[in-house]
């Protein structure tokens, strides 16, 4: 049984440095790329490789008509039963591969990751992101959340730009703490993985357990800086990505 | 003339890089690094780099007691009679050097910059900070600014956490543009010439020419980008950094 996640890890993470090739040179390469093709055509595995090489090119195309801002991800989470086994993120233009199974600690580049061990909020750097949502009052409540938290006071606040890459910088001591609303489940599962392994700490936003699928996380290196970010956090609850869809 | 500055730049270009090693090494050995003592203890360079050395490692340790957050930079401006002659900003932890001559081009690397060539405000990346200042009027003149541009909406915002880099990437395109109120001459002097010598463009956030003692700027890919973000800017004035000192 543990050798077949371990297989199936090695193949995620070599998924996720393909996917991350391909979204690199996407990038950096604005459009000169032309994709290999390969000599049997009639491979299934070859066409949609192909495919999904096409697939990403053109969604990061469109999504990045012009941009090069340097963390983008490639993440993949695994769980059975509703247990995270592993979790692979591939910082692409960085070239950081960040591997977690369950049990087994977390890693960059192959190194052993830890997270930090500052405990004073005010000497801590705290992740979070702007999300997509321009609805006023969710806009509103991230406001009032971050401007509470950069006044207790803490050391800075910064932002990656993805879920991923923040949960990452949790784990390996680079930000004592990552917290938002509004993230999906895509976005944080292999993350999780990876920060709990780190030695951190996982929590809701008002403090609970964290669930996965309610789109609200707080990461922290320890319980003493999650719970002081949580009472800061002026918290919502966007559509759950468990939700049934609405009626149309 | 020509060649003395350029001299000059190769010189700055030599200290930041060292400079930049010995940042990197602080934040990355942890403290396990020794400094290597020279054989001439009498070499007064010598003498001076040593203390140099040791300034940069006790002030790196005494900012960033435990933080790797991947931004940190060395930032030289040189300028003669109030004109910039170069600028070199070296990213520590990316291994980045940056630098600009006036009249002859951006480079990171060796390699050519050029800023991006969006347009629209929607599609733009935005960067910007929060600064240090916890005064409640600054923070709110900086949190309305901020929620007006993200409203616009604009596709992002970000910030690299210093103003060195931030600059470097509206310069390389990665982010449309840059803007923020309380920074200081030299967060930004070499990052000045760097975004123009990128084809980039330089206001102040009320839309006048940018002055650089004035600790406001706004620095973007074009002016279309540049005039669009002063309009949303609730603008406020710092102490400058050429005030006379208050009377104690």
């Amino acid at each position: 049984m543990a050798d077949l996640w371990q297989n199936a890890m090695d193949h995620a993470v070599t998924i996720a440095r393909h996917a991350g090739e391909v979204v690199r040179e996407a990038l950096q390469d604005d459009g000169k790329k032309t994709v290999m093709t390969k000599s049997s055509s009639v491979d299934l595995v070859t066409q949609t490789d192909q495919k999904v090489e096409q697939l990403i090119i053109q969604s990061v195309k469109e999504k990045f008509p012009t941009h090069r801002f340097p963390f983008v991800a490639v993440s993949i989470g695994f769980s059975v039963s509703k247990q995270m086994e592993f979790g692979v993120v591939y910082s692409c233009l960085e070239d950081k591969m960040y591997t977690a199974r369950r049990g087994r600690g977390a890693f960059c580049n192959g190194e052993p990751l830890q997270v930090s061990d500052q405990e004073d909020i005010r000497q801590s750097i705290i992740a979070t992101e702007f999300g997509s949502s321009r609805d006023p009052e969710a806009i509103n409540k991230i406001f009032s959340s971050l401007r509470s938290i950069l006044c207790i006071p803490v050391h800075g606040v910064r932002g990656a730009g993805t879920a991923a890459i923040n949960m990452c910088l949790v784990a390996s001591g680079c930000v004592e703490a990552y917290y938002e609303i509004g993230i999906h489940v895509w976005d944080v599962a292999a993350g999780l993985l990876i920060v709990s392994e780190a030695g951190g700490v996982l929590m809701d936003v008002e403090g609970g357990p964290v669930d996965m699928m309610s789109r609200r996380i707080v990461a922290a290196n320890s319980r003493t800086i999650a719970e002081r970010i949580v009472k800061e956090i002026d918290a919502f609850s966007p559509p759950r990505d468990d939700a049934a869809p609405p009626n149309q």
